[in-house]
């Protein structure tokens, strides 16, 4: 088999204004970097206003294992399989970060034969909207370092500076800094750290953004410090984000690429999904309804995280309606749940795959209390046994969702008809999408739905930090926003180590931030780490470019 | 009169397409960002390879004053008007750095009705090649320190680390930092510090190489620490280049954008003219001399600092020979150099004129001890008078250099005919290009060439630090490398406060580095700031967009 890489560089991509005509976007619309990607005008949102919106279908995942799932790569084969049912269909995704790329994941475009291209390009800058948002949070710093420096006439505490200094980069030695040293011209010393771009809420506000006004008031409510007499100072109080958002003009439009089988796919945006809402952007989801029947997306790690995030806090803001949810998972993965370790969960093991089951059935259940129907795709090896496929598609029917078999890794859009047609059908089954808690609640009681709904916990505790912050968020009357839990991504607890369906275990919220701009509050659990570092041999060491300019290494 | 951003969005720009098609580029040669920049493509080279170079055209300047002088509109002005005077040309240029733009400079694309558009990209992350050098630089910067985490096997000595993390933006409270705090996951503690990205030997480094082979040769020979036995670390040695050279494949190509006049201009690369050469990219100038009759370029600061590097450094290694330059000086900028405080440059003085008149004879005869014809372009204001225009010219008479008025600012490439017509006679006049010193000299030689003949100085002085450092490159065989002196672009001294043509002072050679990759040896004398800081009232302040991506406070 061929890696990634190699069939990306093989692959027939059409110029990009060939995608946008078939999508109908006219020339004027299109605002073309390089031949094979192009950013969408601004314009093209109220040309296609009063068109009606398509199906939106969210690809999730049970909780992420080392045996590895295939979320993107079947998100990308399923769009490219509506089209083998005769179905008109759009992807849109996240696009990737640089720190992954060079540091352990590698890149981000799907796998296989199911990639969105061009790889390199996506995965090396792309249109640059990651290091517009760097460029956009980091000015913010930048002046807020100023304000201190030039005679701080907002008396900013400078113990109590909220936002950090981000990098498109995975640099552990950034993560706990002390800035500002030198002397007195060299600014006012400060403990500070960086974070990588897309756990920044600059990151997340642009994906949840409107259009410019809504960008530009949001970065103007980021909560970036508070004075010595306990009063918040937000981004516009610094006079700063009408700049930040003239830097972040254009990375605000949808950016328009292909996959190797040529369906348009929009990727735009890219928060973490744990400090956030892990979902692309809220303008990329909207203009793709306007522009084809079906617009395929997904969410970030789990279920638990991604799509929750996606219903409570994406769709409840941009007034978005899934049709149908895809949940991804592999016989592998369950038999890692069911304790199998991962070098042996190629082996046939019904009785450890059955153990593992409880974790899908979390997901499918959790997924039901929003009123979706549910589509299990089983991302398919070699090695899964006929017995294997049968517990599931048995355990499908009896859980009321539909199962679908997908080889889209290998077969591209090929490989993904079995689960095409069941996602066609899903989407005219009833459905009635609600959020899981309603905003006006008290800020402990949506976290407390969440926890005990969708991760299954029996309480939750909180810190003496956390349960100050509350009280804060209160006074600002900022508590009736959205929950974002920042928690593992390995387990539905708070707890790596718990797989399967933990039960009776407590969550420990030990922090509570406040993303104003954004308009969500952020419970940590456990460390969130918001700065990955590099493994002992990067994949840096292994990416190369020859004469011509052909990549390699990547993958 | 209208400012320069309502000048720049009332442009009519054409198509970038037409732009390139004027220039005989091929469509599939044209990489486009957007309707009105684009990239070309490496294949450009090949099949122009054997075309004969037009002239080469460097516009310099006097040493920079408060008054101004107007470099860049005077480029940009020359270009559009030998258009005028029915010359085919095209502008070389470097590209703007953000941290200006939102500090106090503003924009660096020109002025009044001489400028390169779309000013605002321009301005505001162009096509990406200033994320993507400090992406580069930080990646090698990253590994460096996990090379440090992950068990040191070179032996680096965390206190010899020579290379710094960049950031394209004007943070003080980056030069110097603490990084790697916060306990054994976290990095290994070191001080270190940031500097602007146009300063970073990435920078130079793209700017000096030929192609993408020659790129990553030279990244790979960045002199990154040393170890605990004092052997020098490359980055080779990290093993890191080759993605260094992927994040920079796309940078490396030349951007394309158009005057208001729609004359062509390669916009690319932009180091720093003191820690760095200080003109546009190689590449850029090569490709331009291939499509033009004529190129017009220009370097950083006075002729003592960015035209001495051109000549020196760029033309050397890239095999350049300018037909011309053009030194463009103000009456006022004369006046203050002959005593007159900024306020009252406005006011004729014949006097002052006459006074200060020595530092441009000082830039015409550095100018031609490189054997290039010299043009003096008076940036003509309103209130420079008949009788201080008289004694410009006589001077220009017995210096055997030509002389022309220049109104380009306000009048556009019409204010520059007289100009453009003694530039094209200049360009047909006798010439013998040389470099000043030949780089065999041992390297206090040739620091002390630079001294004598173009700074005029009596002496050099050397620190113990430099002199220790001195050895160090001798011993390490790179002492055969031009000299890139890093000193203040006020003076022709090392003192900021002596105007006009200092003379029998000490040049004071305080630190001495290795560009091993850009190929270059800076002497730094005086505090050489790499990173800028804000002023009390940022220009950030002013710049805003609205709802339909118009762009405000630009300058």
């Amino acid at each position: 088999m061929k890696t990634d890489i190699e069939i990306a560089q093989a692959a027939s991509m059409l110029p990009i204004h060939e995608i946008a005509d078939r999508l109908g976007i006219l020339p004027e619309e299109l605002e073309p970097y390089g031949r094979y990607k192009a950013k969408l005008s601004e314009s093209v949102y109220a040309r296609l206003a009063d068109r009606p919106d398509g199906r939106l279908v969210l690809v999730t995942a049970i909780n992420p294992t080392p045996a590895g799932e295939g979320k993107t790569t079947t998100t990308v084969g399923l769009g490219q399989a509506m089209k083998k049912i005769g179905k008109n269909a759009i992807i849109a995704l996240r696009e990737p970060s640089l720190g992954p790329v060079f540091g352990i994941k590698g890149g981000a475009a799907g796998g296989g034969y199911s990639q969105v291209v061009p790889m390199e390009d996506i995965n090396l800058h792309f249109t640059g909207d990651m290091h517009a948002i760097t460029a956009a949070n980091n000015l913010l710093c930048a002046v807020l370092d100023n304000h201190l420096q030039q005679g701080n006439d907002l008396g900013v505490d400078p113990r109590r500076i909220l936002v950090r200094r981000c990098m498109d980069m995975n640099d552990r030695a950034l993560r706990s800094v002390v800035v500002g040293l030198g002397g007195k011209v060299n600014g006012v010393p400060r403990e500070d750290g960086f974070m990588i771009t897309v756990a920044s809420e600059v990151m997340a506000i642009l994906c949840l953004a409107a259009n410019l006004t809504d960008l530009k008031k949001r970065l103007g409510d980021i909560l970036v410090a508070y004075t010595y007499s306990n009063t918040p100072v937000y981004a516009r109080d610094l006079r700063v984000n009408g700049a930040m958002a003239a830097l972040l003009k254009d990375a605000l439009k949808p950016n328009l690429v292909q996959t190797l089988e040529n369906t348009p796919a929009l990727m735009h945006g890219g928060p973490f999904a744990n400090i956030a809402h892990g979902c692309n952007s809220v303008r990329a989801t909207r203009l793709a309804l306007k522009l084809a029947d079906y617009t395929i997306t997904e969410a970030g790690f789990g279920s638990d995280l991604g799509a929750e995030k996606f219903m409570d806090i994406k769709c409840r803001y941009a007034g978005l309606s899934p049709s149908a949810v895809v949940l991804v998972a592999t016989v592998r993965a369950l038999k890692y749940n069911g304790g199998v370790p991962k070098a042996e969960t190629g082996v046939p093991n019904p009785d450890a795959l059955k153990r593992g089951l409880v974790n899908l059935a979390a997901h499918v259940e959790n997924m039901q209390k929003f009123g979706v129907p549910v589509v299990v795709a089983i991302n398919r090896f070699a090695a899964d046994s006929d017995e294997e496929l049968a517990i599931l598609a048995d355990y499908c029917k009896q859980a009321g969702c539909r199962f679908a078999l997908s080889e889209v890794f290998a077969k591209g859009g090929e490989g993904g008809m079995e689960l095409a047609r069941a996602v066609v059908e899903a989407c005219e089954d009833p459905s009635d999408f609600h959020p899981l808690y309603d905003t006006a609640l008290p800020i402990k009681e949506k976290i407390e739905a969440i926890a005990s709904r969708i991760y299954g916990a029996a309480a939750v505790s909180y810190s003496a930090a956390a349960e100050k912050m509350i009280r804060e968020i209160e006074a600002l009357g900022k508590a009736d926003l959205p929950i974002c839990v920042a928690k593992t991504q390995y387990s539905l607890s708070d707890d790596p180590a718990k797989l399967g369906r933990p039960q009776g275990f407590t969550v420990n919220v030990k922090e509570i931030r406040l993303s104003a701009g954004a308009g969500f509050i952020v419970a940590l659990t456990g460390d969130i780490m918001t700065m990955p570092g590099l493994p002992k041999a990067p994949a840096a060491y292994q990416i190369d470019v020859d004469a011509d300019g052909h990549i390699s290494g990547l993958f």
